[in-house]
């Protein structure tokens, strides 16, 4: 079995599952206990909180563990709803944030508690900064973006959209989700106020992720409790937050290695998938994630090329893995003004350090004669 | 090293680790995705959810999973507080529910999405049910009680509150954290809307917790997203998930014999300390957890008997794990009409099925000699 769906989920490295098992088997202690026991699982706390810092650019202070990325990207939202002035604030996110981000954005609008606009993108998935610096006005309360998009892998343009909202007075949050371990990240000069991300991606456990909240921002609390200094209530997913640790460590030694080995599979497959059928590449003008690559092979439904490749043993997914099962085409892709007839044939590979230049050319023999009778039938 | 402090955490079960590394290593998908990979996690997250359900006396599909039992109480309360006329609902909570859950609480009134009132208890921790049935009265949209106290082991009336809100027309929600694993319970016939629970009290791991939601009660997301039949948005925790299934089967087929071991143990550690030492116990008039113990020995300060209980290997705590460190007394016991200064003496003995009679008879032959000089002192 080959997988190329590392953008909806990656192996957890044994360094991982070593600090997880250790951690339960040994530090399993409530890190608010005064007592010896407690102390022990409060180090294993504060070392892992350093570790995802330093991969960061973060003071460990400005860490505060969560859930996931679901939970930081929409306690952002709810802290951004507060209201200040009896007034529902406005709230700018560009229309590609992931699914769920959207959904929780219209609930808030829906109850009032929000107003909403998305910040549109070009077509090569990238946000319109033109269009950008006319919604980024006084008035804004927070402006929303991901570093990099989930399916597309494309890269957005958060500096440039952190300096315009700096000048409206705006906060700005930085969905980095897919972004870490890919590409360097630096929270001391990235403009961002608060930032987003989540262990799994980087081949950390699920169901951990974190906030970076900015020193001297006062962000109120989604779940109240007095852990992570009265920020983010609730008994710490110690395990989770030991394995996310790890992964950090290992991201951060291996971020050059990692992004040079991902260029160069990436590369491969893809001029590889070019030279040897009729491929469209989404998001091809503009700079992408080193590991990720959209695209749709001729007219191809993505079910029927995604369900031949799983039968050679090719693991990939039509786009993000939350919307898998639904019928809808991508609304990243139709963002990009793709019809939603070309966007249903979308195809997602994405790679991990895990991959290998053996399995790249796997796949590169294989798919022509996977996909030969479908082509010519749809010719 | 003595552990007594299982009501701030439990140490996970062989099974659990094994069920968790076996998650991390082999059952790595994203159970959203619909490949072979997804589907196996998708498995694994299946048969967790079939065996909280059956510890529970739920049906599956009415387990919903969390980040833990404060992200499950306070979803409860932040569901509740959804207006449904643009009056703030009111919420009914007993005065001795865990301090998160109170600070939430409280936070909601404060920010005019809710009304707040408590409901008082005896001198004995139990909740009042004379006040009870006075303050439960129709225009109550949620009633909260915990099925039992996690300082004083006090278990609570809830099919008497039960009964109360829903002849009000009240929605009724337990918070049975402390109850799972050491009573029965049982989901179909305890008459609560809503329960919430954590596995890190019952020998799984932290981080994760679930939300019972009787079967046919839409509850809005507190976190939106696709997942758990989009009532809960987020990558499932699946290796936590995985933990506190192995947990449930554990807790279940061990039930009874936990229940009689540690009602064993309670009882020789009460006894033998009344018998050595100057006890004063709290919550002794009513029918408590079998593994709970709350007491005060003499005048003696919390911190001072802790400190020499810890010298000589015997770790034991004030309170809730979640207040150590404050100097507050704690809300529970002043919720039963002690002093602060008395309550400031409370010391919390929690078992669990790792603890041995061994254990229980070098506490009590070593404690009258460590607490000697001071009890002696204060006379």
């Amino acid at each position: 079995m080959i997988y190329l769906d590392n953008n909806a989920t990656t192996r957890p490295a044994p360094e991982v599952i070593d600090a997880m098992a250790a951690c339960l088997a040994r530090d399993w202690g409530n890190p608010s206990s005064s007592h010896a026991v407690g102390q022990d699982a409060k180090r294993v706390l504060g070392e892992a909180r350093s570790a995802v810092a330093a991969l960061l650019g973060a003071h460990p202070v400005e860490v505060v563990f969560t859930s996931g990325a679901t939970e930081a990207n929409q306690w952002v939202l709810e802290g951004a709803s507060a209201a200040l002035d009896g007034k529902p604030p406005l709230l700018l996110l560009s229309a590609i944030e992931h699914s769920a981000q959207l959904k929780a954005a219209r609930r808030l609008a829906q109850n009032g508690r929000a107003r909403l606009e998305l910040m549109p993108v070009d077509r090569d998935g990238r946000v319109d900064l033109a269009a950008a610096a006319r919604l980024i006005a006084p008035g804004v309360r927070l402006v929303s973006l991901m570093a990099a998009n989930n399916e597309t892998g494309v890269v957005q343009p958060v500096a440039e959209v952190a300096a315009l909202a700096k000048a409206a007075g705006a906060l700005f949050h930085i969905d980095a989700t897919q972004a870490i371990g890919k590409l360097p990240f630096d929270f001391a000069h990235c403009g961002a106020d608060l930032v987003s991300l989540s262990a799994h991606k980087v081949h950390g456990p699920k169901g951990i992720g974190a906030l970076l909240v900015r020193k001297g921002l006062v962000w109120p609390a989604l779940l109240s409790g007095s852990q992570e200094r009265a920020r983010r209530g609730g008994t710490e997913n110690l395990p989770g937050i030991a394995g996310f640790g790890a992964a950090a460590r290992l991201a951060a030694a291996r971020l050059r290695a990692d992004g040079e080995h991902l260029s160069l599979l990436r590369g491969r497959l893809e001029q590889g998938l070019q030279a040897r059928l009729p491929v469209r590449v989404f998001g091809a003008g503009a700079a992408r994630l080193p590991n990720t690559l959209s695209l749709r092979i001729g007219t191809l439904d993505a079910d029927l090329v995604l369900a031949r490749m799983e039968q050679a043993g090719f693991i990939a997914a039509s786009g993000s893995a939350c919307s898998a099962g639904g019928n809808e085409p991508s609304h990243v892709l139709t963002a990009m003004g793709i019809p939603p007839e070309e966007a249903r044939g979308a195809i997602r590979l994405s790679l991990s350090r895990d991959n290998t230049i053996a399995e790249i050319d796997a796949l590169l023999e294989r798919l022509p004669g996977l996909l030969a009778a479908p082509l010519a039938e749809a010719a």
